[in-house]
Protein backbone atom coordinates (compact mmCIF):
# COMPACT_ATOMS: atom_id res chain seq x y z
CA UNK A 1 0.00 0.00 0.00
CA UNK A 2 1.33 3.21 -1.03
CA UNK A 3 1.44 6.04 1.91
CA UNK A 4 0.73 9.62 1.69
CA UNK A 5 3.29 12.06 1.76
CA UNK A 6 2.13 15.88 2.68
CA UNK A 7 4.71 18.47 0.60
CA UNK A 8 3.18 21.76 1.06
CA UNK A 9 0.61 23.62 2.73
CA UNK A 10 -1.22 26.72 2.65
CA UNK A 11 -4.17 28.59 3.88
CA UNK A 12 -7.09 30.90 3.26
CA UNK A 13 -10.35 31.85 3.65
CA UNK A 14 -10.37 29.23 6.81
CA UNK A 15 -9.34 26.38 4.51
CA UNK A 16 -6.43 24.70 5.01
CA UNK A 17 -4.70 23.09 1.56
CA UNK A 18 -2.15 20.19 2.19
CA UNK A 19 -0.86 18.83 -0.97
CA UNK A 20 0.07 15.50 -1.10
CA UNK A 21 1.60 12.62 -3.44
CA UNK A 22 0.22 8.98 -3.12
CA UNK A 23 2.59 6.52 -5.40
CA UNK A 24 3.39 9.34 -7.35
CA UNK A 25 -0.05 10.69 -7.92
CA UNK A 26 -0.72 14.69 -6.73
CA UNK A 27 -3.46 15.83 -4.83
CA UNK A 28 -4.96 18.18 -2.24
CA UNK A 29 -6.49 17.74 0.74
CA UNK A 30 -8.20 21.30 2.42
CA UNK A 31 -9.66 20.88 5.77
CA UNK A 32 -11.10 23.64 7.44
CA UNK A 33 -8.79 26.02 9.69
CA UNK A 34 -10.09 25.83 12.96
CA UNK A 35 -9.66 21.48 12.28
CA UNK A 36 -12.37 18.76 11.53
CA UNK A 37 -14.40 16.54 13.88
CA UNK A 38 -14.10 13.05 14.24
CA UNK A 39 -15.35 11.61 11.57
CA UNK A 40 -16.47 14.04 9.69
CA UNK A 41 -17.28 13.50 5.71
CA UNK A 42 -14.45 13.59 3.12
CA UNK A 43 -15.46 14.49 0.07
CA UNK A 44 -13.69 13.34 -3.40
CA UNK A 45 -14.02 16.21 -6.03
CA UNK A 46 -13.26 14.69 -9.68
CA UNK A 47 -12.08 17.44 -11.81
CA UNK A 48 -13.19 17.99 -15.32
CA UNK A 49 -11.41 17.23 -19.12
CA UNK A 50 -8.35 19.73 -19.54
CA UNK A 51 -8.75 21.31 -16.06
CA UNK A 52 -6.49 20.23 -12.75
CA UNK A 53 -7.05 19.28 -8.90
CA UNK A 54 -7.10 23.58 -8.16
CA UNK A 55 -9.36 24.77 -11.12
CA UNK A 56 -11.40 27.29 -9.65
CA UNK A 57 -14.32 24.94 -9.87
CA UNK A 58 -12.41 22.25 -7.51
CA UNK A 59 -11.58 25.19 -4.88
CA UNK A 60 -14.96 26.96 -5.00
CA UNK A 61 -16.90 23.42 -4.38
CA UNK A 62 -14.11 22.81 -1.89
CA UNK A 63 -14.77 26.04 -0.04
CA UNK A 64 -18.39 25.49 0.32
CA UNK A 65 -17.85 21.90 1.74
CA UNK A 66 -15.06 22.99 3.79
CA UNK A 67 -15.70 26.24 5.69
CA UNK A 68 -19.83 25.74 4.78
CA UNK A 69 -20.22 22.10 6.27
CA UNK A 70 -17.20 21.22 8.11
CA UNK A 71 -16.25 18.25 6.11
CA UNK A 72 -12.59 17.57 4.47
CA UNK A 73 -12.15 17.57 0.55
CA UNK A 74 -9.51 15.92 -1.66
CA UNK A 75 -8.64 16.59 -5.29
CA UNK A 76 -6.05 14.43 -7.35
CA UNK A 77 -4.82 15.29 -10.79
CA UNK A 78 -6.18 13.18 -13.63
CA UNK A 79 -3.90 11.31 -15.63
CA UNK A 80 -2.54 13.63 -17.77
CA UNK A 81 -3.64 16.75 -15.98
CA UNK A 82 -2.53 19.14 -13.98
CA UNK A 83 1.04 18.26 -12.37
CA UNK A 84 1.13 15.25 -14.45
CA UNK A 85 2.99 14.31 -17.38
CA UNK A 86 1.16 13.88 -20.57
CA UNK A 87 1.37 10.35 -22.26
CA UNK A 88 2.27 9.93 -26.29
CA UNK A 89 -1.20 9.13 -26.04
CA UNK A 90 -2.69 11.38 -24.26
CA UNK A 91 -1.05 13.78 -26.79
CA UNK A 92 -2.45 11.76 -29.37
CA UNK A 93 -6.03 12.27 -27.84
CA UNK A 94 -5.68 15.70 -27.79
CA UNK A 95 -4.38 16.11 -30.93
CA UNK A 96 -7.65 14.33 -32.28
CA UNK A 97 -10.38 16.01 -30.31
CA UNK A 98 -8.50 19.73 -31.43
CA UNK A 99 -8.98 18.61 -35.07
CA UNK A 100 -12.61 17.69 -34.57
CA UNK A 101 -13.39 20.88 -32.62
CA UNK A 102 -11.60 23.03 -35.40
CA UNK A 103 -13.87 21.12 -37.24
CA UNK A 104 -17.12 21.34 -36.09
CA UNK A 105 -17.00 17.79 -35.97
CA UNK A 106 -18.71 15.45 -32.71
CA UNK A 107 -16.72 15.04 -30.14
CA UNK A 108 -18.20 12.35 -28.13
CA UNK A 109 -16.95 9.50 -29.83
CA UNK A 110 -13.44 10.72 -28.98
CA UNK A 111 -13.84 12.19 -25.69
CA UNK A 112 -15.63 8.56 -24.55
CA UNK A 113 -12.81 6.80 -25.42
CA UNK A 114 -9.72 9.11 -23.91
CA UNK A 115 -12.07 9.40 -20.92
CA UNK A 116 -12.14 5.56 -20.40
CA UNK A 117 -8.82 5.41 -20.86
CA UNK A 118 -8.25 7.73 -18.51
CA UNK A 119 -10.38 6.36 -15.92
CA UNK A 120 -9.17 2.62 -16.25
CA UNK A 121 -5.87 4.21 -14.59
CA UNK A 122 -7.84 6.88 -12.41
CA UNK A 123 -9.84 4.05 -10.46
CA UNK A 124 -7.11 2.70 -8.92
CA UNK A 125 -5.49 5.37 -7.97
CA UNK A 126 -7.97 7.18 -6.21
CA UNK A 127 -8.70 3.88 -4.21
CA UNK A 128 -5.44 3.94 -3.11
CA UNK A 129 -5.70 7.67 -2.59
CA UNK A 130 -8.57 6.91 -0.15
CA UNK A 131 -6.66 4.01 1.31
CA UNK A 132 -3.96 6.12 2.25
CA UNK A 133 -5.82 9.26 3.86
CA UNK A 134 -8.08 6.85 5.36
CA UNK A 135 -4.76 5.61 7.13
CA UNK A 136 -3.88 8.87 8.44
CA UNK A 137 -4.84 9.12 11.99
CA UNK A 138 -7.00 12.44 12.14
CA UNK A 139 -9.18 10.97 9.40
CA UNK A 140 -9.66 7.46 9.86
CA UNK A 141 -11.42 4.91 8.10
CA UNK A 142 -14.99 5.29 10.06
CA UNK A 143 -16.49 8.86 8.36
CA UNK A 144 -18.86 8.97 5.43
CA UNK A 145 -17.57 8.94 2.21
CA UNK A 146 -19.05 11.29 -1.80
CA UNK A 147 -17.41 11.65 -4.56
CA UNK A 148 -18.59 14.87 -7.26
CA UNK A 149 -17.47 14.82 -10.35
CA UNK A 150 -17.92 17.12 -13.71
CA UNK A 151 -17.11 15.96 -17.11
CA UNK A 152 -13.89 13.82 -17.07
CA UNK A 153 -15.02 13.64 -13.32
CA UNK A 154 -18.50 11.57 -13.86
CA UNK A 155 -16.19 9.62 -16.53
CA UNK A 156 -13.69 8.45 -13.56
CA UNK A 157 -16.47 8.59 -10.83
CA UNK A 158 -19.17 6.61 -12.50
CA UNK A 159 -16.74 3.42 -12.60
CA UNK A 160 -15.16 4.59 -9.51
CA UNK A 161 -18.27 4.43 -7.05
CA UNK A 162 -19.44 1.54 -8.90
CA UNK A 163 -16.45 -0.13 -7.91
CA UNK A 164 -15.58 1.37 -4.38
CA UNK A 165 -18.12 0.57 -1.73
CA UNK A 166 -17.02 3.55 0.70
CA UNK A 167 -18.67 6.15 -1.32
CA UNK A 168 -21.99 6.29 -0.06
CA UNK A 169 -23.44 9.17 -2.20
CA UNK A 170 -22.21 10.59 -5.39
CA UNK A 171 -22.95 13.59 -7.36
CA UNK A 172 -22.22 13.91 -11.95
CA UNK A 173 -22.39 15.79 -14.38
CA UNK A 174 -23.56 15.30 -18.12
CA UNK A 175 -21.33 12.71 -20.28
CA UNK A 176 -22.22 9.97 -22.74
CA UNK A 177 -23.16 6.53 -21.68
CA UNK A 178 -21.26 4.90 -24.25
CA UNK A 179 -18.99 3.62 -21.64
CA UNK A 180 -20.56 4.46 -18.30
CA UNK A 181 -24.13 2.79 -18.59
CA UNK A 182 -22.46 -0.79 -17.77
CA UNK A 183 -21.01 0.99 -14.26
CA UNK A 184 -24.10 2.94 -13.69
CA UNK A 185 -26.38 -0.25 -13.37
CA UNK A 186 -24.39 -1.16 -10.60
CA UNK A 187 -24.51 2.16 -8.38
CA UNK A 188 -27.07 1.87 -5.85
CA UNK A 189 -26.06 4.80 -3.57
CA UNK A 190 -27.97 8.21 -4.26
CA UNK A 191 -27.26 9.92 -6.48
CA UNK A 192 -27.53 13.61 -7.97
CA UNK A 193 -27.37 13.83 -12.10
CA UNK A 194 -27.03 17.05 -13.74
CA UNK A 195 -27.38 17.67 -17.65
CA UNK A 196 -27.62 20.76 -19.52
CA UNK A 197 -31.08 20.27 -21.66
CA UNK A 198 -29.68 22.09 -24.59
CA UNK A 199 -26.13 20.49 -24.83
CA UNK A 200 -24.21 21.23 -28.06
CA UNK A 201 -22.15 18.34 -27.55
CA UNK A 202 -23.98 15.50 -25.45
CA UNK A 203 -27.16 14.95 -26.98
CA UNK A 204 -30.50 15.15 -24.59
CA UNK A 205 -31.66 11.16 -24.84
CA UNK A 206 -27.74 10.35 -24.11
CA UNK A 207 -28.06 12.40 -20.83
CA UNK A 208 -31.40 10.68 -20.11
CA UNK A 209 -29.95 7.26 -20.93
CA UNK A 210 -27.35 7.54 -18.83
CA UNK A 211 -29.94 9.15 -15.82
CA UNK A 212 -31.81 5.95 -16.48
CA UNK A 213 -29.09 3.72 -16.28
CA UNK A 214 -28.07 4.05 -12.30
CA UNK A 215 -29.68 1.66 -10.43
CA UNK A 216 -30.24 3.85 -7.42
CA UNK A 217 -33.17 3.85 -5.42
CA UNK A 218 -32.39 7.65 -5.01
CA UNK A 219 -31.66 9.80 -7.44
CA UNK A 220 -32.90 12.72 -9.24
CA UNK A 221 -32.23 14.25 -12.29
CA UNK A 222 -31.77 17.93 -12.49
CA UNK A 223 -31.90 19.12 -16.32
CA UNK A 224 -31.14 23.00 -16.93
CA UNK A 225 -31.78 24.76 -19.84
CA UNK A 226 -28.64 25.79 -21.57
CA UNK A 227 -25.57 24.36 -23.14
CA UNK A 228 -22.67 22.34 -22.09
CA UNK A 229 -21.02 24.93 -20.19
CA UNK A 230 -23.68 26.63 -18.91
CA UNK A 231 -24.37 24.43 -15.86
CA UNK A 232 -26.22 27.07 -13.21
CA UNK A 233 -24.04 28.08 -10.25
CA UNK A 234 -26.88 27.32 -7.56
CA UNK A 235 -26.71 23.71 -9.24
CA UNK A 236 -23.21 23.85 -6.92
CA UNK A 237 -25.10 24.72 -4.11
CA UNK A 238 -27.47 22.32 -4.54
CA UNK A 239 -24.62 19.38 -4.84
CA UNK A 240 -23.94 20.64 -1.44
CA UNK A 241 -27.46 19.86 0.26
CA UNK A 242 -27.43 16.30 -1.57
CA UNK A 243 -24.00 15.67 -0.06
CA UNK A 244 -24.99 16.63 3.84
CA UNK A 245 -28.52 15.29 3.43
CA UNK A 246 -26.66 11.89 2.75
CA UNK A 247 -23.86 11.96 4.80
CA UNK A 248 -24.46 14.56 7.46
CA UNK A 249 -23.98 17.87 8.81
CA UNK A 250 -22.12 18.00 12.55
CA UNK A 251 -20.32 14.39 13.14
CA UNK A 252 -19.67 13.84 16.83
CA UNK A 253 -17.72 10.92 17.91
CA UNK A 254 -19.32 8.26 19.84
CA UNK A 255 -19.47 8.63 23.51
CA UNK B 1 -64.61 43.61 -10.52
CA UNK B 2 -65.19 41.48 -7.43
CA UNK B 3 -63.77 42.39 -4.01
CA UNK B 4 -62.63 40.21 -1.03
CA UNK B 5 -64.20 39.33 1.61
CA UNK B 6 -62.64 37.75 5.17
CA UNK B 7 -65.05 35.38 6.72
CA UNK B 8 -63.16 34.23 9.97
CA UNK B 9 -59.35 34.03 11.09
CA UNK B 10 -57.23 31.35 12.68
CA UNK B 11 -53.78 31.76 13.69
CA UNK B 12 -50.95 28.31 14.60
CA UNK B 13 -47.45 28.13 14.28
CA UNK B 14 -46.64 32.15 13.79
CA UNK B 15 -48.92 32.10 10.79
CA UNK B 16 -52.56 33.65 10.41
CA UNK B 17 -55.30 32.12 7.57
CA UNK B 18 -58.03 34.28 7.16
CA UNK B 19 -60.91 32.68 4.97
CA UNK B 20 -62.74 34.94 1.94
CA UNK B 21 -64.31 34.38 -0.69
CA UNK B 22 -64.08 36.37 -4.30
CA UNK B 23 -67.30 36.14 -6.52
CA UNK B 24 -68.08 33.29 -4.86
CA UNK B 25 -64.81 31.44 -5.06
CA UNK B 26 -63.65 30.55 -1.19
CA UNK B 27 -59.79 30.64 -0.64
CA UNK B 28 -57.45 31.46 2.49
CA UNK B 29 -54.45 33.93 2.73
CA UNK B 30 -52.00 33.05 4.85
CA UNK B 31 -49.47 35.80 6.53
CA UNK B 32 -46.95 35.75 8.73
CA UNK B 33 -48.05 36.44 12.32
CA UNK B 34 -46.39 39.39 13.14
CA UNK B 35 -47.36 41.13 9.88
CA UNK B 36 -45.75 40.82 5.97
CA UNK B 37 -43.25 43.47 4.98
CA UNK B 38 -44.59 46.01 2.49
CA UNK B 39 -44.34 44.45 -1.23
CA UNK B 40 -43.29 41.28 0.67
CA UNK B 41 -44.07 38.45 -1.94
CA UNK B 42 -47.35 36.91 -2.65
CA UNK B 43 -47.30 33.36 -3.66
CA UNK B 44 -50.48 31.48 -5.02
CA UNK B 45 -51.01 27.70 -4.28
CA UNK B 46 -52.96 25.59 -6.93
CA UNK B 47 -53.85 22.26 -5.28
CA UNK B 48 -54.07 18.82 -6.54
CA UNK B 49 -56.69 16.89 -7.70
CA UNK B 50 -59.30 15.48 -5.27
CA UNK B 51 -57.66 17.99 -2.76
CA UNK B 52 -58.73 21.49 -1.62
CA UNK B 53 -57.29 25.00 -0.52
CA UNK B 54 -56.24 23.51 3.22
CA UNK B 55 -54.81 20.27 2.12
CA UNK B 56 -51.65 19.24 4.18
CA UNK B 57 -49.51 19.61 1.04
CA UNK B 58 -50.68 23.41 1.07
CA UNK B 59 -50.29 24.11 4.25
CA UNK B 60 -47.05 22.56 4.73
CA UNK B 61 -45.85 24.84 2.06
CA UNK B 62 -47.71 27.85 2.56
CA UNK B 63 -45.53 27.56 6.47
CA UNK B 64 -42.51 27.47 4.96
CA UNK B 65 -43.10 30.58 2.45
CA UNK B 66 -44.94 32.15 5.30
CA UNK B 67 -42.74 31.32 8.44
CA UNK B 68 -39.67 30.62 6.69
CA UNK B 69 -39.46 33.61 4.12
CA UNK B 70 -41.95 36.12 5.19
CA UNK B 71 -44.49 35.69 2.24
CA UNK B 72 -47.68 35.72 1.76
CA UNK B 73 -49.62 32.65 0.57
CA UNK B 74 -53.46 32.56 -1.12
CA UNK B 75 -54.70 29.42 -2.29
CA UNK B 76 -58.29 28.66 -3.21
CA UNK B 77 -60.45 25.77 -4.05
CA UNK B 78 -60.59 24.59 -7.60
CA UNK B 79 -64.08 24.16 -9.48
CA UNK B 80 -65.97 21.32 -7.47
CA UNK B 81 -63.23 20.81 -4.56
CA UNK B 82 -63.10 21.77 -1.39
CA UNK B 83 -65.95 23.81 0.20
CA UNK B 84 -67.38 24.11 -3.74
CA UNK B 85 -69.97 21.85 -5.35
CA UNK B 86 -69.80 19.52 -7.99
CA UNK B 87 -71.34 20.27 -11.24
CA UNK B 88 -73.28 17.33 -13.03
CA UNK B 89 -70.43 17.10 -15.45
CA UNK B 90 -68.04 16.65 -12.49
CA UNK B 91 -70.21 14.17 -11.50
CA UNK B 92 -69.62 11.96 -14.58
CA UNK B 93 -65.46 12.96 -15.27
CA UNK B 94 -65.14 11.89 -11.75
CA UNK B 95 -66.99 8.34 -12.09
CA UNK B 96 -65.48 7.80 -15.34
CA UNK B 97 -62.13 8.19 -13.60
CA UNK B 98 -63.11 5.84 -10.99
CA UNK B 99 -64.25 3.37 -13.30
CA UNK B 100 -60.60 4.00 -14.87
CA UNK B 101 -58.81 3.22 -12.04
CA UNK B 102 -60.78 0.25 -10.77
CA UNK B 103 -60.31 -1.31 -14.19
CA UNK B 104 -56.77 -0.27 -14.15
CA UNK B 105 -57.61 1.23 -17.60
CA UNK B 106 -55.04 4.58 -18.46
CA UNK B 107 -55.75 8.14 -16.43
CA UNK B 108 -54.33 10.02 -18.69
CA UNK B 109 -57.53 10.47 -21.17
CA UNK B 110 -60.27 11.26 -18.51
CA UNK B 111 -57.79 13.34 -16.40
CA UNK B 112 -56.36 15.62 -19.35
CA UNK B 113 -59.61 16.70 -20.69
CA UNK B 114 -61.33 17.15 -17.19
CA UNK B 115 -59.01 18.85 -15.50
CA UNK B 116 -58.83 21.33 -18.84
CA UNK B 117 -62.10 21.78 -18.35
CA UNK B 118 -61.28 22.81 -14.87
CA UNK B 119 -58.85 25.47 -15.76
CA UNK B 120 -60.82 27.35 -18.16
CA UNK B 121 -63.27 28.27 -15.25
CA UNK B 122 -60.41 28.56 -12.69
CA UNK B 123 -57.92 30.84 -14.76
CA UNK B 124 -60.45 33.59 -14.75
CA UNK B 125 -60.89 32.90 -11.32
CA UNK B 126 -57.32 33.21 -10.03
CA UNK B 127 -57.23 36.26 -11.87
CA UNK B 128 -60.36 37.97 -10.09
CA UNK B 129 -58.78 36.76 -6.54
CA UNK B 130 -55.20 38.37 -7.66
CA UNK B 131 -57.05 41.68 -8.63
CA UNK B 132 -58.80 41.49 -5.34
CA UNK B 133 -55.43 40.48 -3.33
CA UNK B 134 -53.92 42.96 -4.80
CA UNK B 135 -56.60 45.87 -4.16
CA UNK B 136 -56.31 44.90 -0.31
CA UNK B 137 -53.96 48.12 1.47
CA UNK B 138 -51.32 45.65 3.23
CA UNK B 139 -51.18 43.91 -0.56
CA UNK B 140 -50.96 46.53 -3.12
CA UNK B 141 -50.04 46.07 -6.57
CA UNK B 142 -46.17 46.65 -6.29
CA UNK B 143 -44.66 42.98 -4.56
CA UNK B 144 -43.73 40.09 -6.77
CA UNK B 145 -46.18 37.06 -7.21
CA UNK B 146 -45.25 33.31 -7.93
CA UNK B 147 -47.33 30.33 -8.44
CA UNK B 148 -46.76 26.77 -7.00
CA UNK B 149 -48.79 23.68 -8.41
CA UNK B 150 -48.89 20.21 -8.44
CA UNK B 151 -51.02 17.88 -10.21
CA UNK B 152 -54.37 19.55 -10.95
CA UNK B 153 -53.06 23.17 -10.03
CA UNK B 154 -49.94 22.34 -12.59
CA UNK B 155 -53.57 21.80 -15.21
CA UNK B 156 -54.55 25.16 -14.26
CA UNK B 157 -51.54 27.17 -13.45
CA UNK B 158 -49.77 26.50 -17.11
CA UNK B 159 -52.43 28.42 -18.86
CA UNK B 160 -52.80 31.12 -16.16
CA UNK B 161 -49.34 31.95 -16.07
CA UNK B 162 -49.56 31.93 -19.79
CA UNK B 163 -52.06 34.35 -19.28
CA UNK B 164 -50.91 36.44 -16.56
CA UNK B 165 -48.18 38.57 -16.63
CA UNK B 166 -47.87 39.68 -13.09
CA UNK B 167 -46.51 36.36 -12.29
CA UNK B 168 -42.77 36.39 -12.76
CA UNK B 169 -41.66 32.60 -11.28
CA UNK B 170 -43.75 29.53 -11.32
CA UNK B 171 -42.77 26.03 -9.63
CA UNK B 172 -44.49 22.87 -11.78
CA UNK B 173 -45.44 19.77 -11.37
CA UNK B 174 -45.88 16.61 -13.38
CA UNK B 175 -49.01 16.45 -16.03
CA UNK B 176 -49.52 15.64 -19.43
CA UNK B 177 -48.14 17.69 -22.12
CA UNK B 178 -51.59 17.27 -24.89
CA UNK B 179 -53.66 20.30 -23.08
CA UNK B 180 -50.76 22.11 -21.48
CA UNK B 181 -47.87 22.31 -24.27
CA UNK B 182 -49.16 25.41 -26.65
CA UNK B 183 -49.87 27.32 -23.20
CA UNK B 184 -46.26 26.30 -22.09
CA UNK B 185 -44.59 27.71 -25.14
CA UNK B 186 -45.94 30.68 -24.05
CA UNK B 187 -43.94 30.62 -21.04
CA UNK B 188 -41.11 32.99 -20.86
CA UNK B 189 -40.56 33.35 -16.69
CA UNK B 190 -38.44 31.46 -15.19
CA UNK B 191 -39.74 27.28 -14.24
CA UNK B 192 -38.58 24.75 -12.11
CA UNK B 193 -40.52 21.31 -12.91
CA UNK B 194 -40.27 18.39 -10.97
CA UNK B 195 -41.64 14.88 -12.47
CA UNK B 196 -41.06 11.63 -11.13
CA UNK B 197 -38.82 9.06 -13.23
CA UNK B 198 -41.14 5.83 -12.61
CA UNK B 199 -44.27 7.97 -13.13
CA UNK B 200 -47.18 4.54 -13.24
CA UNK B 201 -49.38 7.34 -14.54
CA UNK B 202 -47.73 10.07 -16.92
CA UNK B 203 -45.17 8.45 -19.25
CA UNK B 204 -41.37 9.70 -19.02
CA UNK B 205 -41.98 11.36 -22.58
CA UNK B 206 -44.85 12.64 -21.99
CA UNK B 207 -43.50 14.79 -18.53
CA UNK B 208 -40.16 15.49 -21.04
CA UNK B 209 -42.36 16.99 -23.59
CA UNK B 210 -44.05 19.43 -21.25
CA UNK B 211 -40.87 20.15 -19.69
CA UNK B 212 -39.63 20.91 -22.91
CA UNK B 213 -42.08 23.46 -24.49
CA UNK B 214 -42.02 25.92 -21.57
CA UNK B 215 -40.08 28.80 -23.56
CA UNK B 216 -38.31 29.67 -20.51
CA UNK B 217 -34.78 30.85 -21.15
CA UNK B 218 -34.57 29.52 -17.40
CA UNK B 219 -35.90 26.64 -16.75
CA UNK B 220 -35.02 23.59 -14.12
CA UNK B 221 -36.32 19.75 -14.17
CA UNK B 222 -36.33 17.84 -11.66
CA UNK B 223 -36.96 14.41 -12.30
CA UNK B 224 -36.92 11.97 -9.12
CA UNK B 225 -37.09 7.99 -8.69
CA UNK B 226 -40.10 7.00 -7.38
CA UNK B 227 -43.80 6.39 -8.46
CA UNK B 228 -46.22 9.16 -9.62
CA UNK B 229 -46.89 10.18 -5.28
CA UNK B 230 -43.09 9.33 -4.17
CA UNK B 231 -42.11 13.31 -4.92
CA UNK B 232 -39.65 13.31 -2.25
CA UNK B 233 -40.15 16.22 0.61
CA UNK B 234 -36.65 17.97 -0.44
CA UNK B 235 -38.72 18.69 -3.61
CA UNK B 236 -40.73 21.35 -1.58
CA UNK B 237 -37.62 23.12 0.08
CA UNK B 238 -36.40 23.18 -3.34
CA UNK B 239 -39.44 25.03 -4.68
CA UNK B 240 -38.84 27.56 -1.49
CA UNK B 241 -35.30 28.22 -2.50
CA UNK B 242 -36.44 28.40 -6.62
CA UNK B 243 -39.05 31.15 -5.09
CA UNK B 244 -36.67 33.04 -3.63
CA UNK B 245 -33.82 33.30 -5.87
CA UNK B 246 -36.69 34.73 -8.04
CA UNK B 247 -38.90 37.24 -5.62
CA UNK B 248 -36.32 37.92 -2.86
CA UNK B 249 -36.79 37.45 0.50
CA UNK B 250 -36.40 40.53 2.32
CA UNK B 251 -38.53 43.46 0.49
CA UNK B 252 -38.11 46.67 1.59
CA UNK B 253 -40.15 50.15 1.16
CA UNK B 254 -38.92 52.87 -1.21
CA UNK B 255 -37.41 55.28 0.76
Amino acid sequence: MHSLQFTSESSSNGMVGRDFIVGGVPGVLWSPASGAADRAPLVLLGHGGGAHKKHPAMTGRAQRLVTGCGYRVAVIDAPGHGDRPRSAQDERDIAELRQAQAEGEPQGPIIVGYNARLAELAVPEWQATLDALQELPEIGAEGPVGYVGIGLGTAIGVPLVAAEPRITAAVFGPHWPDALAAHARQITVPIEFDIQWDDEHIPREAGLALFDAFASKEKTLHANAGKHLELPRFEVDSAVRFLVRHLGLTVTSPA
